[in-house]
Parts: structure tokens; sequence; C-alpha cells
């Protein structure tokens, strides 16, 4: 038997870091920048702990474009490195300083912000360059500035130089032809932005103007001065890594602002998440006016890992429901390089999921015992997120109670158990059972709402497209309780009791009615009910069976149905009010052209009101009815 | 100045691999089949050439569960290794054994289907095994053959063995305590119906029972025989992979089902891609109907690599107007590991991204010249695909006459110059301009409709909610054209012409009725505009001005809008025929009350004509109805 080592050979080894593990070419900068922010840090952290005996100072990072010389330069003002420290991190590929630093450090280092890769992200400079120089000189004084140089190949050269004298590491990245769009200003800016807007040291790309205020007692035509001071393009303290009682409602809103330039709507309320057990969590989430906003698509959820900005594609981190709201997730414990069936197998993320869920849902309970009005007036806003919520994350749910509100189409707005207690003694129906109104839409369903109304009931407006999911959810997990759309059947059969009606007509006047109506609307979608309602009633009404109705709506939001793909056939009832005067005046009627085009039109009447008179139908009961006016 | 290499260690590489290289731990399986099938692609190559004298038969790949030991084995019939070819392929990490075969057979091996990694697949074994075992023959028989064993740590043993007598690799993980789900007979069918129902060798996963034909002239009672068989879970000739020629509409048919085994309906129709320069690509792509269908977002379109499934997000590889469409890419110029910020920048992305954009486009032409009729008929379920290609691809739009139709509300389907052609006479306004009307809903904007074509003018329906862009599109590339809503004002004044107006009334009268209107409706939604009409039409007509109204569709659909975010208002014009009975009847009506009650009745109407009545208005407007009916 043999025994031996696998090798991995350098040859082979580096066309693969440029090929493959970076599918994205302009990550280098974000690892180069990554890089010289841990230089940075680390250095801080030793002169904090007193191992490192310098001016630590406000060290900044720059970078630079020399679009003359195609080369693009990053330099810190970090630690530096010595000779024997660039053979060591730079010439072993995947040896990463900044785990064996944070390593070294453990219980003093934990909270540097240092963002610790895997040692590779130095190497995907050559993703870009086709030569890379490091040009550095170490914090500890008595060590030479190096240069080190390669173009790539495996071969590199090292040497001692006199260019640098001051501490830290210059990279030179000579830009490799086609990768030359990384030395144009908005490619860099864009990038700096989108990747580094808020890493932890201050980031410098370029110059600009800025005026000084005029001295005190200065002439009124006195010009102000002006000088050039850095441009420093990033936010290196973001909200979200302050502390909640550092911050004001107008540091959140200035926050959500920093995050979307594009948005001019404030944000709602904001939720600060802030976690270090079982894994470590800060960020920010907003809920945002949602009505009218055009950006849905473009501002999401940023996820970034140490102030590192890693995907806005945050779909498995964040529980469905919750990708409408906006803001920013940090989370060490977020791997750097995403892909989303890892993130939904990942154990971590799943913990990550839920903590966020159960912070939205606390935040709801404080929101509403704080000021039930302002919550009152904001459900319409945030309902979609919460009713979807409801529907898709059990906990959730199961926490609704406390913050899900039911609201009137009188604009009240109940709790469940508010809304209970209010329809209890009215809407129990003779079996026990607690008959919830709803109407899906205000101005659609106006004359049913209206009835109901009339009647005593209250009626709930529920008019978010994922309603009957919701009604279904609800319908099963409560007891004793069922929805009834408004015009789910006649009011007075919406809510079944044992109250006897009183019949005008007799059994044979009625037969003659209910034949005369079904002769002169003959269409198969209208089943003839006749009822016995009060005579100031409507004399036609149409309704459609809650059941049906349902099914329909679901297949509609795409929630499957029992039939299939088959669509459902349209079927309403028509219920004719017996006892109005309509009713009697049909009856009376001999004349039986007259009498069928005076159910004709009572049934346009009726579909009015269902929405249902359309096309040529509404075009000609429109030209008859202004036929009618002109005589 | 110090010279020299660039090292890399395999201790700090391996952990690489397991943690970073593959975020997707299930991509194990695809590797390991994948390197299988070069095994046996590359054995067959070699028979094929005469330099490999073995029997190739018909090899197969198995995989197989040994659950009670914990391993998972996967089984091929190929090359096989020698001691020293796992010493060079194995020990070596990202040494691609494939690539060296491409080089060596650089233009016999071509079309061989190698699928050729960077050689690393193999160690993603060690995502989900700690130990894993390679036992080997190779098809030269001279050779022994040889076990290789490593757990996971850079030491491995290599032995000769007596255990494997026929040629060919086998690998057995022995599944790690935290990946024991892979062996699950369920997890692994599902793994290899994603990425391996399309491989090119025959994968066995089991067997499964078959019954024997009965022997001819066998008794009536007598029982067929049963016989286990291989349980084969690929398809090795998809249809992407065979020449049109060679294929019949049904055969298209049955591989859509294939594809998509949930979906019911057929594909209205199929676009074979075949190109090899450029660069590589095959696939079939299906226009499915899209109406009524709840699997849009789960059926999409698979990106292949040498028939290795890749993802099913393509997004930035096919263009978005086309990401309805279902099917198949496949191409060796898609890298394996597809990071969409990569896809948009590569540039033989963008060339597929545009060769697919003009296939689709030559496949229209060629459908709509071979049977007119019949594609007239599936023109509602592709015209929002067809129609948001035009808004978006330049190139498409400018083909797009060709095969782009304008339905008329009567189920008329002209072509761009059919229409133009067809309109002209009638549609040309006093200044030489072409207007096209057009209706966005026929039901509800019928009674406009109605009063254009009485007029002898064509309507077009447009009622995709991208239309108000296609419009602009149209407008902007078309000279001397412009495009009208049937309800942008009355029809009299939609096409302007020089023909005179014939007045009943007097300025005196017009200027008392005008007061009369405006003081009974008393909204300031409405402009009160006189115009002398023929006296049959409508006394009330309500329009909407053009420019405001699609403004105002714009910015529901996300288009944005000169307005920014504020809304539009709702503004009207309520056109009054003064040459109308009613208006004389107005003018003649002594009784104020009465008048305005009727002009108010007549507004309603108007008001239903544009669907305006709504809500309480409308529940008013049927009470009063009622009553009127019960007088």
């Amino acid at each position: 038997m043999t025994k031996g080592n696998i090798n991995v050979s350098v040859e082979n080894i580096f066309p693969l870091i440029k090929k493959f593990l970076y599918s994205d070419h302009e990550i280098f900068l974000r690892e180069l920048i990554s890089n010289a922010t841990d230089a940075t840090l680390k250095l801080k952290h030793l002169t904090n702990i007193g191992e490192a005996k310098v001016d630590y100072g406000n060290p900044k990072i720059e970078v630079k474009i020399d679009k003359e010389n195609k080369k693009l330069h990053i330099i810190d003002q970090g630690l530096g490195m010595t000779a024997e420290e660039v053979e060591k991190y730079i010439n072993q590929v995947a040896f990463s300083g900044a785990e064996e630093f944070l390593d070294k450090y453990k219980d003093s280092a934990k909270d540097s912000g240092i963002i610790g890769h895997f040692g590779l992200g130095f190497y995907s400079a050559f993703m870009v360059a086709e030569k890379v120089e490091i040009i550095t000189k170490s914090y500890r004084e008595e060590n030479p500035a190096v240069r080190w140089i390669c173009d790539g190949s495996p071969e590199f050269s090292l040497e001692e130089t006199t260019d640098k004298t001051d501490r830290g590491t210059e990279i030179v990245l000579h830009i490799a032809e086609d990768s030359l769009e990384f030395l144009e200003e908005n490619k860099i800016r864009e990038l700096l932005t989108k990747y580094n807007k808020f890493m932890p040291v201050p980031i410098k790309f370029g110059t600009k103007t800025e005026t000084l205020p005029l001295p005190e007692g200065a002439a009124e035509d006195a010009i102000a001065e002006t000088v050039e001071v850095d441009n420093i393009v990033n936010n290196p303290t973001p909200a979200w890594t302050k502390s909640p009682s550092e911050l004001k409602d107008e540091d959140y809103k200035a926050f959500y602002h920093e995050l979307y330039p594009m948005q001019f709507e404030e944000p709602l309320f904001n939720i600060h998440l802030n976690v270090d057990y079982p894994f470590n969590l800060t960020g920010v989430l907003y809920f945002p006016k949602l009505a009218n906003n055009l950006n849905i698509e473009k501002d999401k959820i940023q996820l970034y890992q140490n102030q590192v900005f890693v995907t806005d594609e945050v779909k498995g981190i964040v529980p469905d429901f919750l990708m409408l709201l906006r803001g920013v997730i940090d989370s060490p414990d977020i791997p750097l390089n995403v892909s989303r069936s890892y993130l939904q197998a990942d154990g971590a993320v799943k913990k990550i999921s839920s903590y966020i869920t159960k912070k939205v849902a606390d935040k709801m309970v404080s929101l509403i015992n704080e000021n039930r009005e302002d919550y009152d007036k904001k459900w319409n806003d945030i309902k979609i997120v919460i009713e979807y919520g409801m529907i898709s994350e059990d906990k959730f749910f199961e926490k609704s109670d406390k913050f899900a509100l039911y609201p009137t189409t009188d604009g009240k707005y109940f709790l469940w158990n508010e809304l209970e207690e209010k329809i209890k003694p009215s809407q129990t129906d003779k079996d026990g059972n607690l008959v919830i109104l709803y109407a899906t839409n205000a101005d659609e369903q106006h004359s049913y709402i209206q009835s109901a109304k009339d009647k005593g009931y209250e009626v709930i407006l529920l008019d978010s497209p994922i309603v009957p999911h919701l009604i279904q959810k609800l319908e099963t997990s409560k007891e004793k309780i069922s929805f009834a759309r408004v015009d789910a059947d006649h009011v007075n059969n919406l809510i079944k009791k044992d109250e006897p009606a009183i019949s005008k007509l007799n059994e044979t006047e009625k037969e003659s009615l209910k034949k005369n109506v079904e002769e002169s609307i003959n269409d198969k979608k209208f089943t003839v009910q006749l009822e016995d309602l009060d005579s100031k009633d409507a004399p036609f009404t149409i309704t459609q069976p809650e059941f049906m109705r349902r099914m329909k709506d679901m297949q509609a939001t795409g929630g499957g149905g029992m039939f299939g793909m088959g669509g459902f056939p349209e079927m309403y009832n028509l219920v004719v009010n017996s006892n109005s005067e309509f009713a009697s005046k049909i009856l009376a009627n001999e004349n039986a052209e007259e009498k069928s085009s005076q159910i004709k039109y009572a049934l346009d009447l009726a579909k009015l009101s269902q929405n249902l008179l359309k096309g040529k139908e509404l075009t000609d009961f429109i030209q008859r009815s202004y036929k009618q006016l002109e005589k």
C-alpha cells in the first residue's frame, strides 16, 4: 500500500481563481477594500490593547485611478507588512491572515469588525489586472518597505524599496486590456457605492471643493474662500451599527434616505434588529408606504457582512412575507458567497428568518399598544404584509390576534376579540355560529353593504388579494365562526335566525310570479329564488353563494381550487322579493310584453348592483333610458 | 531581489473546497455523475477511433444506496484508471483530466459531449462524505484494479485490489453524519431528476418490475411472467440533441411534457435552436398557453451544459421578454457556476441573448407566412410576449411589422400595413395624420366602440397592460400616425375633419343650456363642452383626453410619468349634444327642480357608460329606478 499526500499545484489552481471562484469580476474591489479595512482595524486593535505603540490617527483608505498608465491604486494606512509577512500571507494562496489574527486575539478582537474571509480575496485582483504590485511598509518601523510584483503566473518578485516611507499597504493593479472599464471614474464610483457605502474605515475617492464659512463681520460682498477636501464616499458608522438608544426617529429616517436616495416618501416605522446569540445579527428594517410605489422591485432589503455589501437578493434569509420591507441586515454568520438553495438549507439562516419574524410580531404588538390611533391609520399600508405573514407563517399567525386589524366599511378598526365582542349579540346564527360579514370592494358591493348595515350588522372590509386564503385560515383555526361576503345571499339569509317570514302572496301567486320571471329573463346563469322579504327591500337582488365564489377567487389568486384548471361556471341566484310592490304589480299586469320588459329592466338594475351589466347590455340599457328621458 | 513561486498548500485549499467552492452541497452528485459520464464517453471516443480495442457495449452508470452501511455508490463502466492515473488525476487537485483529454484529441473529440470542468468536481464528494473510496480498473486489461481511500485530510492510501474485475470506476461515499439525507431514496431520486434527467449515458437507480408479453397462442387464463429490469432514470437523447429533421410535432410535444410533467396543456408552438458559430447552443423553446396558467413561476426555461442541468434562473441569458417561454437551452459556453451579474457582463451570453431574439422573430415570420389563420388564433396567447419584446428590444421591434398583429374589436387581425391600408381612406384627419382608434376593454368601452363603428371606423383592441408603452413606441417610430382611445373625445372629434357642423340652437340658447347643465351637475371633475352633433347621438357623453389618460395609465404600469409620485387628478369632459331632443327639452322645461333632476339622471347614464357610477351613487340610482318602476 502506498500512502501519500494529495497535492495541489499552483499552476492548476491559479486559473481557477480567475475563472471559477468569483463568477463576478467586479468583486475584486470589494475584496481589496475589505483587506485594506482589515489591515486598518487590526492596527486599531493592536494600538487599543497596547501592542502597537504607534499613533493610530484617523486612517483612511484611498482609491485612485491613473487612467493614463492604466493603473488602479488602493492605499491603506493600516498594519502594513514586512517582507516575511508578504511571504507568509501573499505567497501562500488561501492562507487567511484574518483568521490567524482572530485566532490569536480571540477574546479581545471579537468585536473589532475584522472581515476575515478565506485569504483568497487578494488574488481576485488578477481577474482584472495583468500585473499586480504591492508596496507595503509595516507599522513596526525597523522594517523597510518592500515591493512585490506578480504578473499572474505563479512567479513573483520581492525586493526592498525606498518608494514608501509611511506605514500601510498600497496595491497597484495594472488593469488588463479586457477590463479597462475599471479605469472609469463612474464605474469605480458605482462599485464603491454598491459594496462599500457603509464600510467602517473612511474611503477617499478624489477630492471635492468646499466653501469655507465667511469670517464673522465680513463685508457683505466678501467672497467665501473655497478649499479642496478629501471626497469620502462612505459612511463608516451607519445606523445599524449603533445602539437603538443612540438613535432618534429622525436618525432612522435619515438612514432610510441614505439607503434609498431615490425614495422620497417616509417609511411608516422601523424595526431595529440586534441579537448576538445564538447568532450575530444587526440591522434596521423599515415598513415602507407601499401604495403608489414604483420602486418596489429596486429598493430591496440589503444584506451585509460586517458592513460589506453582499447582496440584495434576500429570498431565503428573510421570510417571504417580509420581502416587501426595506432596510439592512448585517450578519457575520451569513456566507459572503450566497446561493439560494444553500441558504434555504443552512441552519443559521433558518434561525435568522424565524428571529426576524418574531421581531416583527413583537414590534407590531408594541406599536399597537403605544398608539392605537396611529396604528389604525397605518393599517392599510401594512396589512398586505401582515396578512401574508398570517397565512404563510404559523408562528406569526399565532400571535396575530394581538395586532391584526379587521377594519369595517365605516372606518372602524377592530382587533379580533373586539370584533367578536361587538358582533356577537347580533351576528350569531340560530346554531350558535358567529357569522362575520365582509366586503371585498366597498364601491362595487355598496348596495349589499348598505342592506347589511341597515339591519344593524357590521361589515368588515377585506380587500387584499390574498383574502380568500386569510379567511380560510381564520375559519380553520378559530371555532364556531364563518365568513360570508355581503352578497353571498340576501341579507335576511346571510345569518340564519329563527324568524318567521310573513308572506303577502299565496303559493299559486308565487308560482305564477316565479314562472313570469323565469320566462322573461330566460338565462341559465340565474336561479330564481322567491323570498318573503320586507316590502321596502329591493324587488330583485343578485347573490353569489359564498363557497363557489370563494373557490373562484382562490383560483384567481393562484391558490388552486378543486376543479383544477377548468374554471368555474358563472352561477348566481336571483332573489325575487315576493312582498315587494313590484311583485304585485307584475302579477297584476295583463300586458305580457310590458310585463316582460319591466322584469328585464328590473333584472338590469339588479345586475348593475352586482357589476354584471356590461358591454352591449349596458349600452342598450343607457340608450333605452335616454329615449325614455326624451319622451 | 528575491524571486519565487507562489505556493498553494493543500491544508489551506482543502477546507475551501468544502466551504466555499460549491455553496450548494447537493451539487456533489451532479459532479460525480458528470465524471462518470466523461469516463464513459472518453472510452466511446477511443473505441470509435480505434485506440481502445475493447467492446464498448451498452455502458451505464449506476447509483446505489447502502443505507445500512451509510454508503452511496456511483459506478461507471468507462475508461477506469490505472494506479498511475489515480496519482495523476486524483491526487493532484484541480488537474482536469477532461481538459487534457480534449486537448489531446482536439479535432476528433469536439462533439464527444465530454463535460470537462475544472478537475475539482471529484473533491466535492467531501462536502457530504467523511471518507471516499475509489475502486477502479482501467480498460487496459494488463493493469490491476486499485483502491484509493481518503478521509478528507490531505492524506490518502492507494493499493492494488482484486475486488474489481470489470473495467470502470466505482466511487464509494461514506456519508457524513450531517449529510445522512443523501442516503434517502427520495432525495437521490430528486437530485437525479433535477440534474441528470437528460445526461447522455443511461443512469440506473434500482430496479423495477416489468410484465413480459404472453407468448402467442397462450391460454386465456395464462399469467404473464414478470421480470426485474434496470430502472433507468434519464433520457440520454432528449429532443434538443437531435436534428429538427428527425423530429415531428408530436415529438416536440412529448418532450414538452417530459420537461414539465405537471403541465397538461399543449404548447402553442416550438422553436428549435441550433447554432455552432460564433458560439455553441442548442435547445428547444416553447410558447406556452399563458391564460389560466398557475405554473408560470415554476415551469421555467432550463439551462443545461452538455446535457447537465445548470439552473432554471435564466434571467440575463434569455432576454426579459422571453422569460415567459418554456424549454431548454444547452450551451457549453455558459459557465456551470453562474451568477447573474456575471452573466449580464459576459460577451458570449449577450450574443446568445440576441441570437435567441432573432430566432424568435424569424419563427414568428415563418409561422404567420405558413398559416395566417392559425397565427391569428394564437395571437391572444402570444401577444404579451411579442408586445413586451417590441418595447424592450429594438432589433425585435424593427422586424415586428412582419408579425405583430393589431386585432379589431370585431375579431379581425391586421398586420400594420394591412391596418394602414384599410383605415387610410376614412381615418386620415385634415392634417394628413392617420388616427388609429383603439379600445383597452371591449366591455367597458362598448358604447364608445359602437359609436366609432357606426361612423365606419375600425377600432383596434389593445388590452395588454403594457399598451401605453407600445403605443408610445409606435407613435415615435412611425410617421404621421397617432393613437386615440375611443373615449378620448366625442367620436366626431376623434379624427378632426373639415366638416361644418349644423347647429339647432343659437348662441344664447347654447349659453343658457351650458349654464343649466353646469349648475345642476356642480362637479369640478367635469368640464362641460357643447357640441353640435347628430340629433340621434346620445345627449351626454363623458370623455377623457388622450394625453392625460395615457400618462395615468403609464404611471399605473410603473412607467414613471411626468408628475412623479403625485398621481393625476381625475378630469373629464362632459360633451353635451346641443342638437339632441334632450337639450331642447331641457331648455323648454320651466320647472327648475325637474330640469335639474333630469340633467342629473342623464349624467348618471353618461357615467354608467364610462364606468364612473359607483358606490352610493349607483345604489341611489338603482333605488330611484326601482321606485320609478313601482309607480
